[in-house]
């Protein structure tokens, strides 16, 4: 059965990315070191395996308009980086952008869809294009939190990256209290990735 | 080899208690949640287990005025919880509290000294009180964050419970961008367990 799955790498303090993040900085000033599970090579077998299942199980994304600009910019999503370029329509799933000023110009057009309507109108358009597979909602912070807030996530997957990052852009301020259920746990070297259900919606 | 460790329990949100820790609410409202690895039964033997483990490698404790409030008041430390009450001296670690106003009177009078001198004194003589077994910075939130910042800990054991908190005493405010070398991970049910090295100081 379809799910939808909040899928986010985050500092043990919190951070999704460094200070400044953005077209100019991914991942924003060191927030390389919160995705260095996905980045350095060579990559863990079990890191592997976990973007693996993830992948495979993805039908449709839904991501925020910074986001976008990030993974459609130059050093965005390639053939090694993120859900693909776009020349295999039959593998790569469509993702849903959450914004009200859709972009002149994509990279990656056949890709990206723009939805005008909020969280709620990306979730349930990606929802019908994923089939049987799952939403995975794979950020900004404030994308993830806006879905946590209107009760549309079912599961959240948490990496969490051994660091501080001290400062960048902070995951769950807008979610509340939330009660979940820890249900799978696996760790790699550079991470441990748990699997929590939300419960409390 | 004697060691300086701060371990403590959080919300994946990165809360250590809910909102108005204090003697009248010890964990603050909800934040039993938090500790629920420990506090509720029938406890998980792999929860029984980390614990066991805590306990027989600490040779002196450090924690903060408000904390001591807590463990020392009505409802606070026993034989069940905590560093038990002061009748085995032989066994029970002596705990320093950080404090320039030390209480009038202490219900676990045996069990604990009064240190004006922050949190690099209060390390320091846990130390020499703890021989060859650690020292564990046990919270609140501000005195660990204050031993991070500071460059005291050796190793940051993190207990991350299943719940969003939304509200309450954070975490991870002072200590600023750090390194870490994840070392270890356990998970239970109601925890996953993760012992980080200090590596950035």
């Amino acid at each position: 059965m379809s799910r939808v799955i909040a899928d986010i790498s985050m500092s043990i303090d919190g951070y999704v990315t460094g200070p400044d993040a953005g077209p100019a900085h991914g991942l924003g000033i060191g927030g390389e070191g919160i995705h260095a599970w996905v980045l350095e090579q060579p990559r863990s077998p079990i890191d592997d395996e976990v973007l693996a299942r993830a992948f495979e199980s993805t039908g449709a994304v839904v991501l925020g308009r910074r986001l976008f600009d990030v993974v459609d910019g130059p050093d965005g999503w390639n053939d090694d980086i993120g859900y693909g370029y776009d020349q295999d329509q039959s593998v790569a799933p469509p993702c849903f952008v959450v914004t009200h000023e859709p972009p002149e110009k994509v990279r990656l057009a056949s890709r990206f869809r723009f939805v005008p309507g909020g969280v709620s109108e990306a979730v349930r358009l990606a929802g019908e294009a994923a089939g049987d597979k799952n939403v995975v909602v794979m950020g900004g912070a404030n994308v993830v939190d806006q879905c946590l807030a209107a009760g549309l996530v079912d599961e959240l997957h948490i990496h969490f990256s051994p660091l501080l990052m001290g400062a960048g852009t902070r995951l769950f301020t807008l979610a509340g209290k939330m009660a979940l259920v820890q249900r799978e746990v696996i760790h790699s070297p550079r991470a441990t990735h748990v699997t929590y259900d939300v419960v409390d919606q």
